[in-house]
């Protein structure tokens, strides 16, 4: 059975910089490599939106996969390649913190040796063909993390964004907008508890307020406004079968307040 | 050589949705379990439009695939979940009509058991990750529909569009427009055959009416509007090498109006 | 260890055609098969754009890859269907001049014989499906050339886009604008040297003039323009982490007017 490399960029795939990529890991990696697409479609330079992504995505996979993740505004500056041994899994990208909402303290972090790619030709603007994506087919056949660079004890950390208490209640925030205009926030249900049952939150957005936390989006009726529980385990605000983010005109970083219904 | 599961959403790739399932995939299925990638850009909650796109794809792929297909606006309410025996293909997903324009009678429709995934978390709005793709690994892995659930006789069926015959010919209507703006329509050439020959026949849509039924584009000029047989063997209505749908400000349901040339 | 298809098209994933391909490649080709998408985001009917990405994508791919690249603004009409044998990778597509960047002197050009897939029905809309992709399935599967196809001398070109001398310097044009607004120019760092040092060169583009050639983006602060050499070895004309092409209204094919600081 071939290894996994999986491959997370902000690339796109109207240029062929993702193609090159492939091209590159079935060219110098294992027979029988299999690359698994996660994402080429992270918001161009959005560091902290593909930090969360891989949050989300990264331990769902199994033990040996090898993760590729390029969102790199920085290539070419002095900025620290990174490998890091997370569980039985490897991360391969640069250090800007897009790895940073991964680390719990467990994580071995490694800067790359480019030099152990002796002959190989490196551009300044495309580290994910000429020196990532060499390194990710190196540790996807069966190489180590201390083969190809040296343990490292400062990197960029990504704090987890804090929940403020008020008045009456809690204030947290908007962190991620998905596909379906759904607003993801940093309210973890059992912060909650404290302040009354589920069904006597109230959820203030923009204006608007939404009454209790919910379980699944069929308790309401199409179009109106929700709060339940997302699939990631979060607090989420949505409109059933249509986006909350665009009627309530909101954005990344909005603030969430919670309060008990008087 | 390893199993196939094809992956068919409304997710998008900007989220991290279908990187947790594939994760989910490859941590549960098969050793050497290979997924293709058909559609992630399906239009959120657009149940006909995933059918009419899983009509087209299920019948091109070989025996022993299994596909798993997730628009779910319904999502942790009651809709039953469904794996599909189709030949020698399984479907998995939700009992909301996606797979309505496979049937042909011979389908086996089972309900998922969820107690069959005994000690797995199961969120509310997530079931592709949480449900629909533990069965595929399973199936994947050689597990049988009895396996998992039980037989079903009641299940949402899609009926086809009917046409209309009117006074001087028939009436059909788009049925989906694809990205180059081309026009597919429910109307069959066998079923224009007693109206008249291919050449005899008008198509008339928003005002403007095309002469003919042609075989390929490159038999008008481009910027020209032609009607010809689309590779599902279905009428389809373009503009050369551009977009009839912007055109003529069509929508899906628009009527054609079939005429023969008096 | 599995044969490899890569696909290359202008179909995008909202529609079925990708999923089709897929489904008979699956069907038709050799057990293990492995697939790999290299973009189906190019732009609808640009040839030159697809010349272009696979001039890039194909040379980074092991030996013997299969290369199925489909944009077909000509399908059923007389265009002839190709098969290239570029070093020891193969090419499959329609003979309208996206394989034109890659032919070196060495390309050994093939005429498919459609009469090589007796049985099969074939449509005048989807060669891709009907024609491309069960010969590509064939050739990864070990056939031939030769078995599916005859030699031929003639055919598309796609000469490069010259540059062109003035009075005080040389005046290249803008070949590719990528996702990030980066404008990829036809202008060789080679070809800029008897004009003067890097750091003395002066790039005038839409009435903006940029100083100097530099390595990478982050040598200039976020929100400027820079000129640096691309990962494709040409240079490139950039916002760092913005888009040069909305600040500057410039498309595919501006003038790009080099000369030496005075």
């Amino acid at each position: 059975v071939g290894p996994l490399i999986t491959l997370t960029t902000d690339f796109g795939t109207r240029d062929s910089y993702v193609a090159e990529l492939k091209g590159c890991l079935l060219s110098e990696g294992p027979p029988g490599l299999r690359m698994v697409d996660l994402s080429h479609e992270l918001t161009p330079f959005d560091l902290f939106g593909a930090a969360w992504f891989l949050r989300a995505a990264v331990p769902r996979f199994p033990a040996g996969t090898v993760h590729l993740a390029v969102v790199d505004p920085g290539v070419g500056s002095a900025r620290t390649p990174l490998m890091v041994r997370l569980g039985q899994q490897v991360l391969v990208g640069p250090d800007n913190g897009i790895f940073g909402l991964l680390y719990d303290g467990r994580e071995e972090v490694f800067a790359i040796d480019s030099k152990s790619l002796s002959e190989r030709p490196l551009s300044s603007t495309f580290h994910g063909r000429d020196l990532f994506a060499p390194i990710a087919a190196r540790l996807a056949d069966g190489g180590r993390c201390e083969d190809h660079g040296h343990a490292l004890s400062r990197y960029e950390r990504l704090p987890w964004l804090p929940l403020v208490a008020s008045e009456d209640g809690i204030v947290g925030q908007v962190v991620h907008i998905d596909r379906y205009g759904n607003l993801v926030t940093n309210l973890e249900p059992a912060q909650l508890v404290a302040l009354g049952a589920p069904a006597e939150l109230d959820f203030q957005i923009k204006g608007a307020t939404i009454r209790g936390l919910r379980d699944h989006y069929a308790q309401v009726a199409r179009g109106e406004l929700i709060a339940l529980v997302s699939s990631s385990g979060l607090v989420e605000l949505a409109q059933r079968e249509g986006s909350a983010a665009a009627r309530l005109g909101v954005e990344r970083g909005s603030p969430v307040r919670v309060t008990k219904r008087s």
